[in-house]
């Protein structure tokens, strides 16, 4: 027998290395802080792999330009530069999605269904190792994308891809679907203090 | 009066741009996945206003070297090749700290004690603008650290420094003392069902 081969395969139809590596949908949820940066942090582990991070931000504004997508989009330059780690993909819906010619204009309905066209084409070609769906519970929870067509894609993704979404007021079928739920759960917030967000800390 | 300048100034002993960046004491508890992620995505966030970020990870394990910890690095390296962001420092406790002599198999108390003895140090000498304290909960509900050391150290800490500390068990007096305390609740995690931590999610 070839060392290193096990004489009992679990008869389970995965490979040795899906048994270890298994695609997980994690989602990030409640009313506290951390649900974003947890993913962010998702996204470093992610890098470090060498794996392909496609980040999705399901968000309105489009002056918006947060400080994590300057330092992942630095992670990205180091790949391409120097080889280390992986691919970093930023797409936000606030300006018009990267990908697309519809501006911030657009009826922000219709941009929340297209990002997710684009997000299931590329879990369909599995474009990605990891992706960010950040916000994207908001245009669940109003129906601008149909949650039975999501949590069917998740479902039936191919490969080793890992999806975490993140937002408040997540739809109770996506939370059934998921392998990982975490509640973030506000104890404490400064802004119940009348404090401003700042920068660094909000963005 | 000149253009921009308030007419009437609150009568809080703060400046203008004191009273727009606070200094935050931040705790992410609980026994949900996402406190340590969480703060790794703050890092980010702080990285790209170019603050100096510290990072003292108090955990055991000195073979430990996480995903997070090479992202950081190749941030720190952009900072001093390219001048973007802020520098990151990184310590780890597992393989003895950085700066110490004492290695890891030292008694963890001693070295947990010579942590946070530094982070006091440099807290008073205003070294960094955001200090995370990974997994700093543990040697203080062990009583390696006294607690009320280290709230008086952190209530006490000059100008506009950000900590954020990790970790299940949070002593009361802590949480007492934070401005901004979320707590990760476990709703499902892929441990319960038998599966293992896998690269690039849990490090």
């Amino acid at each position: 027998m070839p060392l290193g081969r096990p004489t009992v395969v679990p008869d389970d139809g995965l490979t040795t290395r899906e048994r270890r590596q298994r695609p997980l949908l994690i989602v990030h949820t409640g009313d506290g802080k951390g649900k974003t940066t947890a993913a962010l942090g998702l996204a470093l582990r992610g890098w470090a792999q060498g794996w392909s991070v496609g980040v999705f931000q399901f968000v309105k504004s489009g002056a918006w330009q947060p400080g994590e997508h300057a330092a992942l989009a630095e992670l990205d330059r180091a790949h391409r530069d120097h080889g280390v780690g992986g691919p970093v993909d930023w797409h936000t819906m606030g300006a018009g999605w990267t990908w697309s010619r519809a501006t911030a204009a657009a009826d922000q309905a219709a941009l929340a269904a297209e990002g997710w066209a684009e997000v299931a084409r590329r879990l369909t070609g599995e474009a990605h190792t990891l992706y960010v769906l950040d916000e994207f519970t908001y245009p669940l929870a109003r129906g601008w994308v149909d949650i039975e067509e999501v949590v069917a894609t998740l479902q039936a993704r191919p490969g080793v891809q890992h999806v975490v979404v993140t937002g408040r007021g997540c739809p109770p079928a996506l939370l059934d679907a998921a392998d990982l739920v975490t509640e973030m759960t506000k104890v404490r917030h400064p802004f119940d203090r009348g404090q401003k967000g700042q920068r660094g800390i909000e963005w």
